[in-house]
């Protein structure tokens, strides 16, 4: 039966299931970044994960759930970030056929990373829409499964598994911050938490270059917004994901979003108190305390999801020394 | 009675007693690593350790180690990084004072910092065996305990218990890399290792710069050497420890030292690839293979222990971005 929404049950599994091939993850209690954001500073840093990001949780969910049969054909994916890299190395792991389509103007050492993993990269539309009509018709043909970044409910049950852990090690945290982009992290994440303990606060952070999911909780449905280069290039969002998005309207207390100035300051604070190199779009709920967008309190124990560090190790270095950087367009 | 050595048990009963007070740092499997440096790589990242450095499991099993009577004394400590920081927060958890005494031309920075975590900071002479003197005659006044950096058995059994985690974590581990300066973390850390499993290779490192123990392994008894400026400034060793050294002649199969330019590399590949913020002193293992000073086999699983991050983040920075770095006089 096909899944209609993600369960408690369904991350619990996930947890299980993906456990040999994942890191757990410590949540790191980070004294000295008390006074700079005013409250009791936890981080959850899944740049230590396998691959560098979280999306290893869903991808390795996904390709576990599948049957022997859907694993011999191969899942198919569309993505120019992490989670290829992640399905990739999945796919690697249990033997599994991977094609990633790649927009045709994607950057090369995108293209040669998915190529390392043994992944096959098909070139595709520039557009979001077009190219997943090419997806579907190569699943079509193929009889892949479809394993998307963030629609996927199998996927977003994986990355929920954050949540799980957070409430393990913190039971009695009161506020968790997660970055949004398409939106299945924090569908996962707030489900988790929200499903044990209604009480823990979640927010979701984006940024104001490309905020579809604070414009569409303002407007009451899912709303598409211009949207802009940011350095938090991970969270692009000109209009919520489809299913996560009734997930974050049952579960996700607030949306905020927040500047390219307090992203870069963010950056350096986790460089500098954390000691974890942390993409910009990680850093968006750190951000959103220094830029007031959210009110905490001193005695407040809050976790920031770290959602990964894959970014150009140069334009870190601009950041932690003060130079100038700004987003590719 | 008074400890002459660091043993398997002493190292056991640290790592029950600081348990509670210290981050459980995960071994973390690098695999982009593998390529770059040869071999199965593996990092234990203590820059995530409380305190941004180890010193804190030795720091820890110190003051918790003291009797009633001589914690309501306090202790007393002398170094301008990372053990003073330590001891401060040490003495902070557990209500000990705690006396730092600081050469008087120490960075400002570090003055403040001991400051802040509650110790008393006390200025003295700039030589180390002149300071030493002063601190004697302090702790005699007052009944102050000493808390020695790397001299003291029971701080190198807080120390020891990273080669108890790594142990645990990957049992088949063939190789370790420590890096050394007054020799307190590799006793500990090679005494918990060869006595669990005699075949794993321990190898110390040291920077070029300030090869104490490489120059007294060549000599066959501790030698002074004339101690120059690294970027690896938490490794200065003008001569070995006088009691990890006969813990090391036992131990540690091999001393190994390395270049400056070798260590900036290191920096940014753990960065690049590990995700973490390493000081140069922390990346002496990997430099050591960059550098062709260890051989090691593409099937080799080599753990390097990461020892800290606590340096100048825009310094850092720099060394990302590529840009000219040197050594502090």
């Amino acid at each position: 039966m096909e899944k209609t929404t993600v369960t408690l049950q369904d991350i619990r599994e996930a947890a299980n299931r993906i456990k040999p091939y994942v890191v757990r993850t410590p949540l790191l209690r980070e004294r000295t970044m008390d006074k700079i954001l005013g409250c009791k500073v936890y981080v959850k840093p899944e740049m230590l994960q396998v691959t560098g990001a979280f999306k290893m949780r869903g991808a390795m969910n996904k390709i576990l759930s599948l049957t022997q049969e859907e694993r011999d054909k191969g899942i198919i994916c569309s993505s120019s970030g992490n989670h290829s890299q992640a399905c990739g190395l999945a796919g690697q792991i249990t033997g599994t056929h991977v094609v990633v389509v790649l927009p045709e103007d994607a950057p090369k050492i995108k293209i040669e990373k998915s190529k390392a993993l043994g992944a096959e990269v098909i070139l595709g539309p520039r557009l979001y829409d077009a190219r997943w009509e090419m997806v579907e018709k190569i699943q079509k043909e193929h009889g892949y499964t479809v394993a998307h970044g963030f629609e996927d409910y199998t996927v977003m049950a994986g990355q929920g598994t954050i949540g799980l852990e957070i409430l393990e090690d913190l039971p009695y945290v009161d506020t968790v911050f997660v970055p949004v982009g398409g939106g299945g992290l924090i569908a996962g994440v707030s489900t988790a938490i929200k499903e044990i303990n209604p009480k823990v606060r979640v927010i979701g952070v984006q940024a104001k270059a490309s905020d579809g999911y604070v414009q569409s909780r303002k407007a009451g449905h899912r709303v598409e917004v211009e949207s802009f280069p940011s350095l938090a290039d991970g969270l692009g969002c000109w209009k919520p994901g489809k299913n996560p998005y009734p997930i974050c309207e049952k579960y996700v207390d607030e949306f905020v979003s927040v500047t390219e100035e307090d992203i870069k300051k963010a950056v350096k604070i986790v460089a500098n108190e954390a000691k974890l190199i942390a993409e910009p779009s990680s850093c968006v709920g750190i951000a959103a305390i220094l830029g007031k967008e959210v009110t905490v309190k001193e005695n407040e124990r809050v976790a920031f999801v770290l959602t990964s560090g894959n970014w150009d190790i140069d334009m870190i270095g601009k950041i932690l020394n003060d130079e100038e950087v700004s987003a590719r367009k």
